[in-house]
């Protein structure tokens, strides 16, 4: 039993530990399981318990990688009899390509002796055969040795090591054991988990109406099926209700059975009836009772040993009391369960994904206990931050008996036990409970484009007050000129730098090499916009100079630098340096000036 | 046919489209399947057909919060006779608790008619019973009426819709369904998918020792397990040789079979064997054949109507020609198939998810063809740009024959076609293609630590000396000042410059406008400890300035810059300049003396 109290909030209870330390102990107690050899098919997802060495080289023939003519390089353009056709196969087996001639083969088919390069059909052209036999072909290109031919063993060296011991095995690992010929595979099996829900009020889903003190169990159901999404095989034990001596029973058979974890919901809370704590503590060894955490804190963790028979050795079981209330329950299962099933099941890493999001709206913590949130996350090319980035949504009331705030939950914000807000826009850390892959996406190409500056397509149009300078033609150097300034964006002052900035080019025109001002705009201090008339201007209407104004002070609301350094390929501080140099003259008279009046 | 081109590389080809093309013929042409209603377990991961409507309201009964006495809250404290005990299930049913009379109840069980409120167990005390029938409890606490009682309906009201039709149904999902009673849900199915693998020279991969011309089949193991990781319903075809006549028979009976879905892999080139797109042309409708991407050009798609009986409606069939490489073969079912299941099983968006990551080390790109390239991304707390993100890197050596260069990945990086190199730290488009669940993470707490800089419970305790200046609570603007030495730190030598800049600081304090140093500390030349330091001061202290002595040096133990710029929002580059100027004066007045002591 672990007696050190919880470091977190700092509680006199002496049992209870907090989230941290109570996995800890789970994965310290959790045993990866005995490897087994399974059908090729049955690996997929598994942890691979060997190393795979490439029994032959791949490819195992000189093999083409186009469909095409295979020729001796040194022979050049010129019309060729076609000795064979060594498609993909055997064809081409014992004939040998002489200097003069050529062979037909294609992708994946074996070079023929003698040959050393092929030419791709496209490079070639069909010759009216004179007569039956004889098919010529006129290759049209120069070539060299080795183009368009993959050696023996250019993917696969032989006896290379393709895949090693502890790696995940995905559809991508099913193709290299196939390629290489292991069809029965070394894994670390997934556990079996065996699912009861305790409590005399439950009653089965199947009831359709329901008596006084009753409701549908709901936490069996879930449990199986977040066990089998982890890939588990289950057990089903349905309900068994606040009766000592059935639960026993129920409990030792399943132990006999096998389990490798037994998970139970309810009876562990301070009720005279929560029988399954002091039953899995006669059974076995308890290692904690209480975890300081909301939702879940009464969550009991035993390590159970079993003997079957007297030959069989001892059986461990990881035996989890799980709170009754259903949004504790899935939590503590993502938390502490999920973690051991990995470990079992013989993964490296066992953690959870845990990634920073930026909160959408403001929550307010628990003064006591740290939460654990559930929220919706998404991917934002814009987090708030001017940041690709996960923004999260709460998913409403967090009431441990209210299963609908875990409708679409994707993950579980750790929030600090402070009892004050956090404010929106703030990054958490959140912790993945869902596997990502239906967050959704764009079209290909419209992801493309909003993402990546170096594309040179289709960008949002902003709206921009444009204008095009008189003989825009003529104009050496296209220079552009963005005002940043919410007054000004918004209409509540001129635009005084801009159209100075614009004289000042445009009557130094000549100086500047023909440079002239061919498109000028205001916009808010918004790190999108801004980036959005940049990227424009420089991608679409490929300005030479683009000159900024504004937006470079301290208040939060100054944002052009950032945004402009999130598009430039190049930062200069040669130009930087020289500019402030200047600017600093200006500041430094302006200054004496002050003093100067301050002091008159 | 789509005759369009290619928009991307401007291909002349007019039988060429762009990927994003294809995937919108390809999700125009998917057709929803008809929904079927199967038991609640297999209803996970699917997607739902039909509304959910609570039949009862949850909880059904007024249900306690806690194991404790259900009370007139009126009654105050006292000592009270427990009259029933009402656990969980039905022990309450017809009592009432009148008041001066106080109900046993344990967390979920109903409250007993009359009473108001639950006063927990851990806020009463036993009292000796006085006679064998009549158990007492002395009441500590004054409550009031409602306290830790969920009223009838509180966490879903009858009739209230729980889940809608289109929502995907996960371990949550089945805990709601199995609460409101719904044991046979209407889904939409997920397809049965038919996988295929042609060529003369492919052998099973049971084949230990391979002929000349000979490679084992890996896309069909591949193939099958990428379905089946899509939840898919598969069937295996296995290998058929390039025989025309072979194929068809092959097809047929597999279109017989009620496929939603056929995969070929091979037989998609330019080979006079190629009979696979002949083949798919003439049983139906063929919208593309090539596609402008890397890997994967060769990529045919129809659409098959096969007709099984006079009286069964017509079966459509999406078959999709991919290209023999098993790496071309893999990204296309990724991009183009993957969709394709998604939207055939309801997803309201089948497309991938799609995140923004920063290459760890620079790629080329390919002149002609947008590539996507496999890549493992992993999350950072700072992906170097300052902000936790994603970090991509490569696999390597991405030759479409190379099963290698797939192991590992979980994404494909969206490269354009520029045929330049992207640089290291550029953000880029990355689609996902695993679940991105075994990303790994650290444990609870040290994460949340180490990541959330809002956080302002438990920082680790730095070994600070602490000073408070006298007269704190007059301070305007509160100055820290850390001095980063190893010397200082280890006790080799004192702090001189610490304690000068204090009286720096505080000599000129009405000059600064009531500046003033609060606290100092010293630590080791070390980026955890003076970050530790420097976010403690900022979060927690609220210091207004901080400034920093030292480790700014060209030795690699000097650190301070970096350690700044991981916490710091936004770099000053002006202040820079300015400090730079006014410290070049003093150097270059030393260097002077210097000068003359050497010319003296």
């Amino acid at each position: 039993m672990a007696e050190s109290g919880c470091v977190t909030c700092g509680s006199t209870d002496q049992k209870m530990i907090s989230a941290d330390e109570a996995l800890q102990i789970v994965l310290s107690v959790a045993q990866q399981l005995p490897s087994v050899t399974v059908p090729l098919h049955q690996a997929l997802g598994k942890v691979l318990a060997q190393d795979i060495r490439a029994p032959d080289p791949l490819p195992p023939y000189p093999a083409s990688i186009k469909d095409g003519y295979a020729v001796v390089a040194s022979d050049g353009p010129g019309e060729y009899p076609v000795i064979t056709e060594s498609r993909a196969g055997n064809d081409g087996v014992g004939v040998t390509v002489t200097p003069g001639t050529v062979a037909y083969v294609t992708t994946g088919g074996p070079i023929p002796d003698g040959a050393d390069a092929v030419v791709q059909v496209e490079d070639t052209e069909q010759v009216k055969a004179s007569s039956v036999e004889s098919k010529r072909v006129r290759i049209l290109v120069q070539t060299r040795k080795g183009v368009d031919i993959r050696p023996v063993g250019c993917d696969i060296q032989k006896d290379a090591l393709v895949l090693k011991s502890g790696e995940r095995i995905g559809a991508s690992e099913v193709g290299l054991l196939a390629t290489v010929g292991v069809t029965m595979v070394k894994v670390q099996p997934t556990p079996t988990i065996a699912v009861l829900s305790t409590g005399d009020e439950l009653v089965e889903p199947t009831t359709g109406s329901l008596s006084r003190g009753q409701i549908r169990d709901s936490n069996c159901a879930m449990l199986l099926a977040a066990a089998t999404q982890q890939q588990c095989t289950v057990l089903d034990l349905g309900i068994v209700g606040d009766d000592k001596e059935e639960l026993e029973r129920v409990l030792d058979s399943a132990f006999s059975s096998g389990i490798n974890i037994l998970l139970t919901s309810g009876g562990v809370s301070m009720g005279d009836k929560d029988f399954v704590r002091p039953l899995l503590e006669k059974k076995g060894t308890a290692h904690f009772n209480k975890v300081c955490m909301k939702p879940g804190k009464p969550l009991t963790f035993a390590e159970i040993y079993f003997n079957q028979t007297e030959n069989v050795p001892v059986n461990k079981v990881l035996a989890f009391g799980l709170p009754g209330n259903p949004v504790s329950c899935l939590v503590c299962f993502h938390l502490f369960v999920v973690p051991a099933i990995r470990h079992l099941a013989g993964w490296a890493n066992p953690h959870l994904t845990r990634v920073q999001a930026r909160l959408q709206q403001p929550i307010k913590t628990d003064p006591v206990r740290p939460e654990f949130h559930h929220a919706t996350i998404r991917w934002e090319i814009n987090d708030g931050s001017g940041n690709p980035g996960f923004v999260a949504e709460s998913t409403g009331h967090q009431m441990s008996s209210r299963l609908l705030s875990m409708k679409s939950a994707n993950a579980l914000l750790e929030l600090p036990a402070t009892g004050r807000v956090i404010s929106a826009g703030s990054s958490i850390s959140a912790t993945i409970i869902s596997d990502l892959s239906d967050l959704g996406g764009t079209t290909l190409r419209k992801a493309a484009l909003s993402s990546d500056s170096s594309s040179t397509t289709a960008l949002h149009k902003s709206t921009l007050s444009e204008m095009t300078a008189d003989g825009a033609q003529d104009v050496q150097f296209k220079v552009a000129i963005l005002t940043v300034s919410d007054t000004v964006a918004s209409g509540g002052g001129p635009d005084r730098s801009g159209p100075r900035a614009v004289s000042v080019v445009n009557s130094s025109s000549e100086k500047l090499g023909g440079a002239k001002v061919v498109s000028t705009a205001v916009v808010s201090d918004d790190v999108g916009k801004i980036k959005d008339v940049l990227q424009r201007w420089s991608d679409i209407d490929k300005m030479d100079l683009i000159l900024t104004l504004g937006g470079t002070g301290f208040t939060p609301g100054d944002v052009t630098p950032e945004a402009t350094k999130e598009l430039i390929e190049k930062e200069t501080p040669g130009l930087l340096y020289v500019m402030m140099q200047e600017s600093l003259k200006v500041r430094l008279s302006l200054k004496s000036t002050l003093i100067s009046i301050q002091s008159s």
